[in-house]
């Protein structure tokens, strides 16, 4: 263990620009567990972060890699392709439309038991409570009603908190960033597990019954990309299950290409915005627009959104068909608007960008503090349970001060509740939480004008606000899209209902109803700053396209100006976890530079035909992923490496060897690129020979597939003495990737990082004019803060 | 002359592969600048198609080059780059937004221009022929109508197709298939001058008020292109004027960028489409997905469809703000739909989708027999003004015979002619002809149901078919969606009204106008199939989302079904006009195949250091536009060219010249690339030397910027004859593009395609794995049909 360590220390010292190869060691420090949690962990030593890239987590694995999107056209690859017939290749496409089909009805599934099981729940709930107020408000004491309230808030969450602490930290927050960073090409570890899954489905319930603040959407898309994930593999780690079918789309190209059409299906079950969740999948998937992959994406997306609403409407009793997505903003009268309010829109966005700023910052800290402060797992169930209590005490203070009273009749909630107010009335204020957040959404858009005192908003968006802040970065599964926009409604609210005090002649038009949309398309904006598929999220949930232009000016103004201040909650969040997602353009610093100044070297290579024992020496004293195969140069004596747990403190000895080896191959020209992943299974299948070929024949690219995704460690492999004292070689030639991406070295950064982004690279070699290798860029290259 | 066209011929003997380097030398037989006539033509023929690359088009340039997309990060550039202040770059980034806005708003008033011209003269047309109409049908005689009618058709059309035909004939047709070809990198002639501008507009609104069956609304794409590369680059050919402003964004990479925000602003304003027209754009330029470019193509779509909304809402009285576009369907009730009325729309998209196809087929049967047939000018302008004539025919024996009598009140038309009916009734038949096409369409959505006999629809659709067939590809400016969504509207309408009267107890739920919509839907996308971008279009003139699932199941099928016969309008239009314009995919036949074998060569090579007599002498001998920089290898001789116009015949002593020339540079490596503009541009200003580098201080990138785009032609340099005898060479390392894209000649081809097209490129340079020179490949080599 100790060489590993010093060979990355070793880089260190010696190299003065600092250029050193860290393409696998990982950034030190990050802790993808819990990714609202990166600062410190314990487990997250600095010096230790060899060794983990191939192996299958039996501890917590401390890096992100890249997924390999490059597909590798190697010798097996091209056999496999000549192999198969023209009917072969009809069958595989038809397959990826009936994998979409499915992926578009299991997610619509997905989110219909978790949206019955909270309405059923929340119904039960809400009712005893109403009950229990109703009961006790006689006598004036409240504490009975509060006390049931905590603790029905406090059950589901203790229980949904515990699931994502021990069980499954990473089905923490709304899934978005997570899901965002894997389209963007890293793999997120365990994001894409049936195991998350699960913990994801019952976390968002007992949070939302629980009474947190937040919603079921996010996390929906999540749960989408998993079950795509799940489906397109035919095997499951969790059930140890695998089905033997589809192996052919078991490579991260296809897979991700899959979880494109997941994450678009969750959004469109979500939201019943297909189109805005195919548009928020392609964005940040990034890479060249694909048009078959379009509509796949767009096809799953529409069969979850029909069978979603399907399956709501039945379960409502098949009265109408409106179940669009698991939230819709309710039906819209015409919203007419007037050029003149134009600029009060705007000028809303603005509010909202500072707003939803503010936020973020404070969010931010919050969790920066959360992540040094609160790190034992039962107190971070501790601390969730503190929110729910805390969230149910507001509640009931601002249900028992504020008497906003309301005659009963066209009651905007299930359960009314009367409090101290008259016979026939109901407490507006503590409408406002007797239900769930998305009910409470959409009485702030459709209660008729006047349906709440100025001081109930207010207050509200003085609860809400900060609550919401603390709530997002528990240990619960939740998302953030419902209460952000709960907080924009009700200033959006406040905002149309002052205007109309203001200017009694302007109600004619201005509808609070209306306000309040643009106030939550505002702080939205302000909050998570997406650009053209929120804009088309909001107009399908919406369903009314004339008001189009208001929300798309809202939404504008609301990310410029939030952008001054800082960056979306999620590309936030992602920068805090340290994980390499590539930006949409080269950070202004490496604008002047070219490759030679962000590769790193020296490259560790391998010859076409080389020994197992010098591949098993690589493979266990580096962390790299990726290695060049250069064409037989001069024949270089492989110094004996001895035994793995060989504790040889000698520094020196240790540079010398690393440089010995690796230098003396780094002259030969560059032929291919062979992947670590690879070079494990063939060490483990023994596709190596003295000096016949007698395991060519037997070799195909299924022994590769079959490995996929979590190729063993290279501790596990036991290539046996005399294999590895004899001159036993593995040849390259039909494994490698034989045209791999390389620049010359004095290719300008911004002209890199292009190739880089359009191609979904992992790999990128620098070679010089006469094809040697110089150094090797990967994704953190581009990346300054890691 | 004779030479050039030898050297082609020896390539082609000379190889047997077929894979002679051709990039420069255009399809043979194609005339860009009629796109609907390409097959034959006198001036294309195929053994001259040299020398007409980078000299201003004298006469018709015969040729489709390929955008330089790729930026060329040369020494000068950086120059630029680092001697530029970062004030500067936020000023440039401004102008970015500023040109954006002005795209949008520009677009919105030629849009607005044309379509009040339309109008207003559509309402004196009308209205003269209704008078008419009503003081002649009292003597039983519509002779005379027949004649002002047929005359009120003429004359516009005479007009506009003389304009087309004798001014420029690249203003034909939509224009959407150039403005695709375009986006996708394709350099179309004088696709984006402001005289085309000028031709389209007049002749859209000539071809509309003449009657013709076709639109305004394709046009404006091409408009929004025009206006978008005209305002971008500060300076107009047609008029000859240089601002001297914005000559940073003289490049393929700017005005490209800017005429993908002109092409959706055009959509905006055409279909009151925004996100459609960003969508749309965004799908063909098809390159990586750029954050900061959508957000400005989004805003100028945003407001170019705000523009428009204002001006025509101010011309129309200011009553309402419902302009969102030139055409909208008209304010929908909220549709409902039956679960069970989703197979019927998926049917009539197959319907749509057949008959879209036999649309199709027809359409190209025809142009392609056009293109033999009427070649001169006159008589394209005659085969217009009978196609108008021809309409005014049919629509007034319709009008004549079908006796479609309504009662007066509910008029769908602001012209209602009684003919033969009764007092207060009129002529139903007559009222689908007496008004424009868009006028038409909506009085098919929402006419109450019975608004018209069945027999009316039948004969309708039976006429306008087949007349919209034959009118797209007159030699007139006009669009497809308006004839194409008419004649799918009609027969909806009669399906639903089938339907009513097959089953009268559906009439609860089924409104002719929604299966008109549907029906419109079909046809649209079974002719032009295009993908998500439609729906989104769609979706948005109709501005009810919540039919967005019966939309797209239709358009689905309709594409689906369509795809099997056929491919849309569109892409046929410019498979006929041989553009090199790539596909989403490569090619099944080259699948297999590796860039050794589709790769051009030899290769004419230039050194680092290369005589003026050797650049002139490439420069005239080859077509080519881009010349691998190799590295100072040997010193070989070159022969002594002589001059320009030697008619020397001996054709086995010009290939050993060519041979001999650039066979010896071909051992070199690579270490850039430079392109024919360039050279062009060195020799021009005398950009060589002897032995000081005397000019070293004066040349800067402005002098590339401001020959673009039309750099001179080789034969109009004037080198003196002591530059030419004596050893004054060209320094081509601070010209030349550094890192241009290579790839080792083993690499797949659907490899390759991906990289040349995530990253637009125009040449890709095949290298040995020593980095030596073995072949160059252009976008025509992945084109088989080339």
């Amino acid at each position: 263990m100790s060489r590993r360590v010093r060979l990355v220390h070793l880089d260190e010292d010696s190299d003065e620009d600092n250029n050193i190869r860290r393409s696998a060691s990982g950034p030190p420090g990050s802790h993808p567990t819990d990714f609202n949690i990166p600062l410190t962990d314990d487990s997250s030593d600095p010096a230790d972060p060899a060794f983990r890239t191939a192996r299958p987590p039996k501890k917590e694995p401390s890096q992100y890699e890249s997924l390999d999107y490059d597909v590798c056209e190697n010798v097996l690859w091209r056999r496999d392709q000549t192999k198969i017939e023209p009917k072969f290749t009809v069958r595989k496409d038809f397959a990826r439309w009936v994998i979409s089909f499915q992926i578009g009805v299991c997610t619509a599934l997905v989110a219909c038991c978790i949206n019955i099981a909270i309405e059923e729940v929340s119904r039960v709930k809400y009712g005893f409570l109403k009950q229990q107020v109703d009961r006790n408000v006689i006598h004036g004491d409240l504490s009975i009603p509060y006390l049931y309230w905590a603790l029905t808030n406090l059950v589901p969450v203790v229980i949904g908190s515990t699931l994502v602490a021990y069980v499954e930290p990473v089905a923490a927050g709304s899934g978005i960033p997570q899901v965002k960073c894997y389209l963007n090409g890293v793999k997120v570890p365990r994001i894409v597990r049936i195991k998350t899954l699960a913990v994801k489905a019952v976390g968002v319930a007992t949070s939302v019954i629980g009474g947190l603040a937040g919603g079921k959407e996010g996390p929906m898309i999540h749960s989408g990309a998993v079950i795509a994930a799940g489906i397109s593999q035919g095997k499951s780690t969790t059930f140890r299950r695998d089905l033997k079918v589809l192996q052919y789309f078991r490579d991260d190209h296809e897979k991700r290409d899959f979880v494109v059409g997941g994450a678009a299906a969750g959004v469109a079950a979500a939201f019943g915005a297909p189109i805005g969740g195919t548009l928020f999948s392609l964005e940040e998937a990034a890479s060249f627009w694909n048009q078959a992959l379009i509509w796949r994406t767009f096809f799953a997306s529409i069969i979850s959104s029909f069978t979603l609403n399907i399956i709501l409407s039945a379960y409502h009793g098949l009265s109408s068909f409106r179940y669009r997505g698991l939230f819709n903003l309710g039906e819209f009268e015409p919203l007419p608007f007037d050029y003149f309010e134009l600029p009060i829109f705007m000028l809303m966005g603005v509010v909202g960008g500072c707003s939803g700023a503010l936020w973020n910052a404070v969010n931010r800290r919050l969790n920066m503090f959360r992540a040094h402060a609160i790190r034992p797992r039962w107190a971070k169930v501790l601390e969730a349970a503190f929110v729910a209590v805390i969230g149910a005490t507001f509640a009931c203070l601002m249900a028992y001060t504020i008497n906003d009273c309301r005659p009963l009749g066209n009651d905007p909630t299930e359960h009314p509740v009367q409090l101290f107010c008259q016979d026939n009335e109901y407490n507006a204020a503590a409408a406002l939480w007797f239900q769930t957040p998305e009910a409470t959404v959409k009485a702030l858009f459709h209660d008729p004008p006047g349906s709440h005192q100025l001081l109930t908003l207010i207050v509200f968006v003085a609860i809400y606000y900060p609550l919401s802040c603390v709530t997002y970065g528990l240990s619960v599964s939740l998302g953030i899209f419902i209460p952000t926009l709960l907080i924009g409604a009700a200033w959006g609210r406040l905002t149309g209902t002052l205007i109309i005090m203001g200017f009694p002649a302007s109600s004619a038009f201005v509808s609070p109803g209306k306000y309040a949309l643009i106030g939550a398309a505002a702080q939205l904006g302000g909050v998570v700053r997406m650009t053209l598929s929120l804009s088309v999220i909001i107009l399908e949930t919406t369903g009314n396209i004339g008001f189009i232009l208001p929300i798309i000016l809202t939404l504008m103004a609301a990310k410029w100006s939030g952008d001054y201040f800082n960056e979306g909650i999620y590309d936030s969040q992602i920068r805090m976890s340290r994980v390499p997602m590539l930006p949409w353009h080269v950070e202004p610093e490496f604008q002047q530079l070219s490759a030679r100044s962000i590769m790193a070297q020296p490259v560790v290579c391998v010859r076409v035909e080389e020994k197992v024992q010098y591949l098993l020496d690589i493979l266990k004293n580096t962390t790299h992923n990726g290695f060049p195969v250069v064409e037989d140069g001069d024949d270089v004596s492989v110094r004996d490496s001895g035994d793995d747990d060989d504790d040889d403190d000698d520094v020196h000895k240790t540079l010398g060897y690393y440089r010995s080896v690796i230098g003396s191959r780094v002259n030969g020209r560059v032929i291919g690129l062979i992947l670590r992943s690879q070079l494990v299974v063939i060490l483990k299948r023994s596709f190596y020979q003295e000096s016949s070929r007698f395991w060519e024949s037997t070799v195909n690219i299924e022994a590769f597939r079959d490995e996929y995704p979590r190729y063993p460690a290279v501790g596990d492999l036991h290539v046996s003495e005399d294999k590895l004292s004899g001159d036993f070689t593995v040849n390259m030639s039909i494994f490698m990737n034989p045209s791999p991406h390389s620049v010359e070295e004095g290719t300008s950064v911004p002209r890199l990082f292009q190739l880089f982004r359009a191609l979904g690279l992992r790999h990128l070699i620098v070679v010089s004019v006469e094809n040697r290798v110089r150094g090797i860029i990967t994704r953190k290259d581009f990346l300054k803060h890691l």
